[in-house]
């Protein structure tokens, strides 16, 4: 066992905290990674505080992990010691389900493991990434290409895939009229990435606060949608709309600002249901989809890609007893673009 | 002019009654049709009604007709004297709009022309097919091929194509699992299409009333709405559900129904907004998706791919003074399965 410095919650309602957590010493297939870097996602407020479901504490959050490869096990084939990787949303999954079997973990039809707050293969709860040390198989460890620095590739593993998932599969790419919605951690992401598969990209933002950085990111356009005419002038507009607002939004407001056979997809959701009109879909043949962070092969894919284009996330990097503050910053949107932990801080 | 005898309603409130319209001289691009039968679509009720918006008074509804072609003008090349032909919801569009040009006239950006109770070329208000002739632009008229008897090709000019549209569009076919919500016009239209498209078709409806006539007309499996246990057991199923049923339905329950990818497709809608939760979406990245009629060309192709495959609607024929009388039936769902009427009668 290896004891590991971390920072977690104690209760809902209790702000985040030292503690330690346990590690199980790498069995025959997992890796151990001393990590560098642990981004703050949105749904980690919403975990430590059981705004979703009751969760086990003590919960240690983090599920954008960037680190360094310190141990492996016996029949690890796929990491060495010294090796550049990281962690994502998903640790472990049945990986012998059809979808498992396609690479598509994130469907899997028995139940992915969640880094943090799951029963684990050990049968203990599993742990996140604001912590300084994780063991995992080496199956959900992916590889950080030499291009991106640590700290900006960590949110990659969560903000990252959720956004290139849907746009590669929607086909986002040059000709392509493509929309992000929010300018967020997910949504800068976003933008870089259709960007960089050539697609024709417009920030939908409640305000123009952020235009000069959208427009640097790699956005052809901005607009604001606190602005009714916004919604006038570019009705029937885009081929594909990536909805990254979690909290609840007009949807048929949204919807008609699709070309003909455009898809909007939403990749968070709020808790309570959504309302739209079917008319709305049904003139031009639209669809609302939802899509979930990604499979192990795509999000290497999606670090890959990102390597190449020269991609990291917009990250303001804090030490680790500043994680409460920078959770109440997050949720006013005070944050440029990615809380990154820098956790040589926690030791 | 040509006077024709019809049947419509005089305003919102009383019931359909005999009238005649005017049909206008044919143009020389122009066919005038001899009308032998027309079904009674759920929304001529609505629009009888003006369920939906204030209709111009009086109205002749009908927009599944056919008949034969007793006079052409003299720039008509596509059809000619004598020939069995119908029509659908559009009589013109502007022909010219990237969505016209990609034979999607039902997509068309400046809005296709209705059969009845919309502006027509000639400035007068567009009469529909409860009526002994209608005079519409070659364009829109389609050829009905030797294979399908008048009375039950009818109906396949707004529900076959209504369902056939987007089976095809979401690629149904063999190694398929196709739901169909809804045994009524459309959905019994949707089952023997789905059927002869090669994929595994179950039907989905509120009971067990109808699952003879189900199975008989081409659906592997016949489920029961009503048996909450349907839902689980059917959970993670089907690859593309159409949705008939214009009225209120638990979206989430049926978007569980779908395996990953799978979409669930409407094409009705009720007047008031509908709920869903976006995890429903999320899980499995399902889309929700509408779908209106389909173009010019693409309802010829159905009409030809019914004939070869002997599909034709399954129609109850009623002489013109029954039409009040089917209205009210129709509503209570006791129809088996497309009213159509008798246009002799008419006279």
């Amino acid at each position: 066992m290896l004891t590991a410095h971390a920072y977690g919650a104690t209760s809902a309602t209790e702000p985040l905290s030292p503690m330690t957590v346990e590690r199980r010493d790498p069995g025959p297939r997992d890796v151990l990674i001393e990590i560098k870097y642990c981004g703050i996602c949105h749904s980690d407020v919403h975990h430590a505080r059981s705004d979703w479901r009751d969760e086990p504490y003590p919960l240690v959050p983090g599920h954008e992990i960037a680190g360094i490869v310190t141990a492996v096990g016996s029949e690890v084939t796929r990491h060495s010691v010294g090796d550049r990787v990281g962690v994502g949303c998903m640790v472990d999954s049945c990986r012998e389900c059809s979808q498992c079997r396609q690479g598509q973990e994130q469907f899997c039809r028995n139940g992915f493991t969640l880094t943090y707050g799951a029963e684990g293969e050990d049968g203990e709860i599993t742990q996140g990434g604001y912590s300084s040390h994780i063991v995992v198989d080496q199956d959900f460890v992916l590889r950080i290409p030499e291009g991106i620095a640590l700290d900006e590739a960590a949110p990659l593993l969560c903000a990252g895939i959720t956004t290139y998932s849907p746009l590669r599969h929607w086909g986002a790419g040059p000709g392509k009229r493509v929309a992000i919605v929010g300018m967020g951690g997910l949504g800068h992401a976003a933008v870089k990435i259709a960007h960089a598969m050539g697609a024709e990209v417009t920030v939908l933002s409640q305000s123009l606060r952020k235009q000069d950085d959208g427009l640097r990111l790699g956005a052809d356009h901005y607009y604001a949608t606190g602005d009714p005419g916004t919604f006038e002038k570019l009705a029937d507009t885009f081929d594909l709309i990536i909805n990254t607002v979690s909290a609840q939004v007009d949807l048929d407001a949204y919807l008609g600002l699709l070309a003909v056979d455009g898809a909007l997809v939403s990749v968070g959701a709020p808790a309570e249901p959504l309302s739209l009109n079917a008319f709305s879909l049904l003139r031009g043949r639209r669809t609302y989809a939802g899509s979930l962070i990604g499979g192990l092969a795509e999000t290497q894919e999606m670090l890959d890609f990102c390597a190449g284009h020269g991609i990291g996330a917009e990250v303001e990097v804090i030490p680790a007893d500043r994680i409460n503050d920078a959770y109440e910053r997050l949720l006013a949107s005070d944050v440029r673009y990615r809380f990154v932990i820098d956790i040589s801080t926690l030791n």
